[in-house]
């Protein structure tokens, strides 16, 4: 087994083919086949051999003559807003476990919250042939959209919840989980409260669950004033600097709603910086349920997310799409809220 | 724009051409070719309708004519060994923001620290044409270094000291790093200490961690019995459960190196639940220094991975190597020790 282990990669070489292997192995290109795709009906000594030829030439199944063949590259592709937290990590998980049962590939890109660098990846997962896509949220360009659907790939929608997309979908209702944390806060009396956002533009979870706590509120005769909401990217240190500046008020709140874990953990920093004691004097509420609402102290209140059930219904729908070719139904799954030490009664 | 927005995705019809974007646009081949890769050589109008063509017929470059053209698929593929936690995010992110300059995708996959995982996932990317890999750590399967060695990828590794692999690596020293935080730990009048470390099998960063800190004790005299050592999954239930365990020895640590920031933060949610302070009773150490060593309270004494400096060097060296053919030289980048409360004197 030699290779250029240093100098220009030797792209002028061929890539070994079905043929090389079964040249290699001593048997026919049919035996080579068979003993890839049903190994249990080669005998083990056949297949040893093919395996160590398999191995010896670097042989991996042709992109084009595979894609050719059956129509399919057995990749899919997801395109997430952000690896920085684990938001999206738990979905993806139950996503690549439920794809590798098929032997599919799972393919991650990240946008950063951007459309445009989405519609990007899109296009280049495309390009490489994905069998299908799963996406975040409902807004994206006009160009994505109708790249999607010229193109006819099977795609699916998480987080959003179906009402808001004419696409397939598995997905919860943020408004109606962020209604149901606010009922929770107000049920412990508090009636200054405030909210820490994140970016509304081009996300309609984020407007989703701040219409929740505005309607919620609205509907005990309080309002969400313009003072009262922070809008800030979903960072540890932007959530810090939020919750610092509603402390800082007059009348600083005696909850602060966040629009995820991440932005609470922030406001619990700002909270022990400034003194100020949580439960005791501040409630703060989280959303998600990711790994750091349990990591910090106090734990903290927050809507779990049907994280994995997403994945999984994600993985099993796309596959099925693939293979039926009917368009799956769209599936809303439930959310909870979980109460922790971070929400009390005012004081 | 009409598409089949239910039923069969419509894999019979075949994909829009170089050839049907002219056609659309009413210029020349050449032209959508000039217009795509060199637009500032086309008219304004010109390049609009090409734009135009383009979206409307959901046109995505061909991956075969492109790979044909240019032997190359502008695509890199990066295996991480989890999205679970921030530990590998900011590295991507600074890789991806590199990519990005030269108009290369990124596209990630994980092998959740499961070396034939890892190896599928190889040659799964090799498959889809990737033009270049970043991989986590020296030790795979054979099958997978015979593989790369044979293909001729250019691949970089991340996280490992060059000294670990005869592979261009752009890393850091894990033992070194270890050595620098246990005498830290020393330095504070520490004598019985204990280590949560990560698995270790296929792991030369959590062996090399643990080298660190046992050589570094044994010179000053000191030894990790095997009682004093628990290997874990790096989650921060499993660092919870490990410390739990040291704790409830009859002669407990005084202080707790964990293998990172993760299996840290178990352990002070362990420490608090039993009652024990940190840092009065207990000192707690991470390493990564990612997001998670400063939402915990205390915020933790670690050990600052060159996070962003990996995933810049990564891409740079990758795009190096792609266009000049040169095999990139391997670089150690630098770490330190950061104090923080979560380290304190021994009382």
């Amino acid at each position: 087994m030699t290779g250029p282990a240093t100098g220009k990669p030797d792209r002028s070489r061929r890539p070994p083919t079905l043929e090389d292997v079964a040249r290699a192995a001593g048997v026919s290109t049919a035996t080579v086949s068979r003993s890839l795709n049903a190994p249990e009906r080669v005998r083990a000594e056949t297949r040893m051999a093919v395996e160590a030829a398999v191995r010896d030439l670097g042989y991996t199944p042709n992109f084009g003559g595979q894609a050719l063949a059956s129509n399919r590259t057995n990749t899919i592709g997801a395109i997430i807003p952000t690896m920085e937290n684990a938001i999206f990590a738990r979905a993806l998980q139950a996503l690549q476990e439920t794809l590798t049962e098929s032997r599919v590939t799972l393919l991650v890109a990240t946008s950063h919250y951007d459309p445009a660098r989405e519609e990007a990846q899109i296009r280049a997962l495309i390009a490489r042939g994905v069998d299908g896509l799963a996406l975040i949220g409902s807004q994206r360009t006009a160009a994505a959209d109708a790249l999607l659907e010229t193109r006819g790939i099977p795609f699916v929608i998480l987080w959003s919840a179906p009402s808001e997309t004419p696409h397939p979908a598995i997905g919860f209702d943020n408004a109606r989980a962020a209604a149901e944390l606010t009922a929770q806060v107000l049920a412990r009396g508090h009636r200054r409260i405030a909210m820490i956002s994140g970016p509304l533009a081009h996300n309609d979870r984020a407007q989703a669950r701040l219409a929740g706590v505005r309607e919620t509120l609205c509907a005990t005769g309080l309002e969400l004033a313009p003072g009262d909401l922070q809008e800030c990217p979903y960072t540890l240190a932007d959530g810090e600097v939020a919750a610092a500046a509603l402390l800082g008020r007059a009348e600083p709140p005696t909850a602060i709603i966040c629009g995820n874990d991440v932005l609470a953990a922030g406001a619990l920093r700002a909270a022990r910086r400034l003194g100020v004691d949580v439960p005791g004097a501040l409630s703060v509420t989280g959303f998600d349920d990711i790994e750091l609402a349990t990591a910090v102290h106090p734990p903290l209140a927050t809507i779990r997310v049907p994280h994995r059930g997403m994945g999984e219904a994600a993985g099993a729908c796309l596959m099925d799409w693939i293979d039926s070719g009917r368009r799956p139904v769209s599936r809303l799954l439930p959310t909870e809220f979980v109460a922790r030490e971070s929400l009390g009664p005012v004081e």
